[in-house]
């Protein structure tokens, strides 16, 4: 029997509360605590300790890898290459121009600290980035796309509810069907903004707030929804509650290319979730496996999902894989 | 500018071909020779220098990473463990049963040899098998299943045509698409042998054969159709020309799982390809990138696919995936 990997979630919101879910399914793991900075005594964690966030250090040597479910925006920039230095760990970092800055941050305190830090794993970035790397490399001659929904943007939900007179709001991006039609079909399209996503919204409005003026700020605004074709539906807050609570998402990644002369080939990954942060923390676990692994054999410093051999994600032995997977 | 990765080809079929085709894709490679059983001279690899295979240890120094494209059944047993010896070297090898017994006699033979040799590659085994791995470490709870097709089965191409009577024939295996429906609904089916694929046989009949015996004979083949639901179609010579000299192939694997209480997830993969032969071609090359750096860094022994992290399969830096991929 080996000894389970112990592992810590720092953050407990949505991508927290699925981590501990997920390390439920996986026998050879062991949650020791969840960090979080509200008081510990207002956080449920389902019978799992709670600790405020500054007691981070004092688990040193008890906790092998922690998981960092924090947001990108403020959270990870600071926390990251902070607990770097005292742990492993693995995040979901997704600020994608920001993440060769953000690799060499946690990189430098991953090394301090002699820990190994996985950044920007989930599923995009994580499996997609995996599959657009994989699709080029096989196909080195040939059209890579990536496309998203049916799912919900929190980012795009959040700019929503600012708009005066909405109380509640929610946004999906939706993959235009006759685009991955035709990139399906191999004929690699040259395709704009607008012609592969379109936005709809579900809006409940304050009582006796204008329409009319709600849907053109929406359908106006600049960056989130102006490059759009954006639909704005109102609907009442028990449609909503009913109907919107969810937070499904998923995507396409295609690579078309040609071998030989003039052969066509064609590779594609998809994902249908009906939870976006149970899909990611998943993910997440799943790295974390890797992670201490990796760190067993004495790796440290930043990595990501590019530099992981598959093998190190499942917890079988190379025997095991070669027997039943090959 | 780096060093070319020196490449050499030995056996010389529509694989070896398609690896000539490959290489020429990039341009990181350069193909020193293709060696052959037949008598160099009858060979033309397109301006490619041919060599008798007996010369193979002549090129000692002068190869980073043979390629082996010879076939499962009785070139790879012996060919694998003996050019292992001699060259860093990378192959097919699909008899999934003996998978284990070659990976033991190759990795020997490469540690012996100081060499690093990654066994198995292609699509299956090879890039199916990592999904298999990668969907069952992501979502532990949950359901695989692999679809084939449609798609042409040299296996069974061969066994119609050694029916008597039989003057040339194909064989497409394809999956049921009702099962694949029911698999993508997260219906979690049962499925037997019969309810996946479906085998249909194109067969051009010598003169006047008995046609209703050939069709009996096929039908009832134990091991390659008995368990199936076949179909016979008797075409003219012509007509097998000009629609049934591709290649083509593909499938689908798929990860159906839950997730937190029963949260419904799925991840799919799916290839469809116009030349299968080309398109494994393409992915021994790029893991003849990754044997070739991972030599160099030192590493011997017998490795698989489910071994080599994804950005050695790519010609670009950490820096430049990280940027652009991520």
């Amino acid at each position: 029997m080996k000894d389970a990997i112990r592992v810590g979630i720092v953050g407990y919101g949505n991508l927290g509360r699925g981590v501990r879910m997920a390390v439920k399914q996986n026998p050879d793991f062991q949650l020791v605590a969840v960090f979080t900075r509200r008081s510990p005594e207002q956080v449920d964690a389902d019978g799992v300790k709670v600790e405020h966030i500054s007691r981070l250090e004092d688990y040193k040597g008890q906790i092998d890898v922690m998981i960092l479910c924090g947001g990108s925006a403020t959270d990870l920039p600071v926390q990251g290459p902070a607990i770097a230095e005292m742990f492993n760990t693995v995040d979901s970092f997704d600020t994608h121009a920001r993440i060769p800055e953000y690799f060499a941050k946690v990189d430098e305190a991953a090394r301090r600290g002699g820990n190994l830090s996985l950044i920007s794993t989930g599923w995009d970035p994580g499996l997609f980035s995996l599959m657009r790397v994989l699709g080029e490399a096989v196909l080195p001659e040939g059209h890579t796309y990536t496309f998203w929904g049916k799912g919900v943007s929190q980012g795009h939900s959040d700019a929503v509810r600012r708009v005066p007179g909405v109380k509640n709001a929610i946004q999906y991006t939706i993959p235009v069907e006759d685009a991955i039609r035709r990139v399906r079909n191999g004929e690699n399209p040259e395709l704009t903004t607008r012609e592969k996503h379109v936005r709809v919204c579900y809006v409940v409005p304050e009582e006796g707030a204008d329409l009319k003026r709600i849907e053109q700020e929406i359908k106006n605004m600049p960056h989130y929804f102006a490059d759009y074709d954006t639909t704005v539906y109102f609907i009442s807050e028990e449609e909503f509650r009913a109907n919107h609570s969810g937070m499904p998402h998923g995507g396409i990644v295609i690579r078309t290319g040609k071998t030989g002369e003039s052969t066509k080939q064609k590779m594609e990954f998809n994902l249908e979730l009906e939870s976006n942060p149970e899909f990611t923390s998943s993910v997440l676990v799943a790295y974390a496996r890797a992670v201490y692994r990796l760190s067993k054999e004495g790796q440290v410093g930043a990595r990501t999902v590019f530099d992981i051999p598959i093998a190190y994600l499942s917890p079988k032995t190379g025997e095991e894989l070669r027997r039943e997977y090959l």
